[in-house]
């Protein structure tokens, strides 16, 4: 795959946890950036960002600064997407956006290039990135879903707090601060004093929280909304027997999902095995015996999905439980679009 | 219910995580304990442990330490368990035992005093105290189960650290004093020198372990297998299609359930609020639309078992959506199993 030499690339919100990333994968890559623009908000614009060995001026997003662009890679949310997107499109740069704003348009391609690339065809100008959750878990299906025919799936979720942004980690780092002595002396915290943030809304910090975004009237949440949705796109059955419960624990980086999913044929953890070990970007991490299986940790700073936990469902040859792993930082945001990215401009 | 006056009461396993329970439970309740009778390994013994404002001796366990107590409450693991049970019971010694060394033996009741309290008909000597994560799973299901006649279960838990006693609470502390400063420098820990402790063999710390109690050859463990056998047998229920995938999260105290539910019938999760709400042991926290939902944390310290996030499963107006947290010392051990007692020895 060739890529071209010249490309003017706009990273919107640099400054924030998947921004960071987007910067660091880029050069890690060598992504054939010949002139990065970082945008993010009035606040953080004069400051300087490193990039390849330069030092970058942060500009304030506006169309303005985009001008020109080949390639907007944004992680900022969806309010502030939904201001820029269709019109940077318009005049003429591919947008890959990370926010949920645009994910379900149906003249949007929604992508995680190692499940659909086949939706990249035609050159979309907007191409919406998954819910992180969402990509973690298809990374896991898909393989599977393509020999035997995903019919269902119930899936709960263990996702970290920098799902939530920088602000959800240092939440979490002020409250682990606060109470860690008193677990070590009493073994549990101060039961009666715990620390409340802003991002959470509860504890953090020793908990799990079963709430993330805000309830739809059906008492779902916006992320098990997003989860279900995105899943149907993405696999692009819009019948899919889908449902989600997305739990925050108190992990910085690597989200993980346990999952059960039913085929329309009977399928063996041996063959899923088999075929999650030459799936590209999966790692197979399936050997109880020897103590082998994933965890979110494992997963943080990798590129691969890590999958393990492989078993049938008892009395259920077409059923599989599986446990699936992935930086949420980098395939659940940052690094599924920069793949994307090098799809769309790939002149091979 | 009046209990009797003078029994005599060993607590087996009086130093760990659930004994000290037991003992601030038996005070709290005010059990009727004629004679205490504290029993742990010979390490202990000699030390002496606070009860109901008195010193009290503890000694090493033995059948004959055990000699005339009319009850014995142990919170000791399987393999010591069937050192003394059934023996101690021969000998006229009611034995609820907290370990897992007898759960599944067909002359022992396997009890939730909420949920089969029948089981206790007949006087029996030894009564074995449910898995922590199928009591919490348990409380909250049984009420629907009697209205609704329960069908399917797919469960994935969110486990406290404590589950694995004391060493496991002291391994979660000592990692995240060791990691707590990376997290809040960096936003994640050093991933190239995460501590690995004994009790859990992976980093505990800012991690989730999908991995509780050893692997058996079908690739579930113990825990899962556990939850699955106990779930049956104390529904009455030998045939319930149940999946379990358990797994640690870095929580001192308090496990959490993810269930989706399929009934015999169709049921409303305003059905499912009523039920709940009448339900003895039961705390419904279920009110989204004013952010009231259960974690683990608010359920620490507590009796009841917390549950909200009732939803129906969509398409299917025979399947709900739940999460449960209940304090895995208390109710998933000691307050379980010091209920049964007072069903035991009852006059009422």
């Amino acid at each position: 795959m060739g890529l071209p030499g010249n490309l003017k690339v706009a990273v919107v919100g640099a400054t924030g946890a998947v921004g960071t990333e987007m910067l660091r994968i880029l050069e890690a890559r060598a992504f054939p950036v010949d002139e990065l623009v970082p945008l993010a908000s009035a606040r953080s614009a004069g400051r300087t960002i490193r990039f390849d060995g330069r030092e970058v001026a942060i500009r304030e997003l506006s169309l303005e600064a985009l001008r020109g662009a080949d390639l907007s890679l944004s992680a900022a949310g969806a309010s502030i997407a939904r201001g820029f997107v269709r019109e940077a499109a318009a005049a003429g740069t591919v947008c890959i956006d990370k926010s949920s704003a645009f994910r379900m348009e149906p003249d949007v391609p929604l992508v995680v290039p190692e499940v659909n690339p086949e939706a990249l065809e035609g050159s979309p100008k907007i191409i919406a990135v998954p819910n992180c959750t969402t990509i973690v878990a298809m990374m896991a299906l898909a393989p599977l879903h393509r020999a035997a025919g995903l019919r269902s799936m119930v899936l709960s979720s263990y996702q970290a707090v920098s799902g939530a942004g920088r602000d959800g980690t240092r939440e979490l780092a002020e409250q682990v601060e606060k109470l860690h002595d008193q677990v070590e002396e009493l073994g549990r915290p101060d039961l009666d004093a715990l620390p409340v943030g802003d991002v959470f809304g509860k504890t953090m910090a020793f908990n799990v929280l079963p709430k993330i975004d805000s309830f739809a009237e059906d008492g779902s949440t916006g992320e098990e909304i997003k989860t279900v949705n995105e899943s149907r796109k993405i696999l692009g059955i819009f019948d899919l027997d889908v449902v989600a419960t997305c739990v925050r624990v108190p992990v910085p980086v690597g989200h993980s999902v346990s999952v059960l999913a039913r085929f329309s044929r009977a399928i063996t953890p041996g063959e899923a095995r088999s075929l999650l070990e030459e799936a590209p970007g999966v790692e197979l991490r399936d050997d109880p015996a020897n103590g082998v299986y994933p965890s979110p940790l494992e997963a943080a700073g990798r590129d691969e999905v890590l999958v393990g936990r492989i078993r049938q469902a008892p009395d259920h040859d077409d059923a599989l439980l599986l446990f699936a792993c992935g930086d949420n930082l980098r395939k659940g945001a940052a690094l599924n679009g920069i793949q994307i990215a090098e799809h769309m401009f790939s002149t091979g």
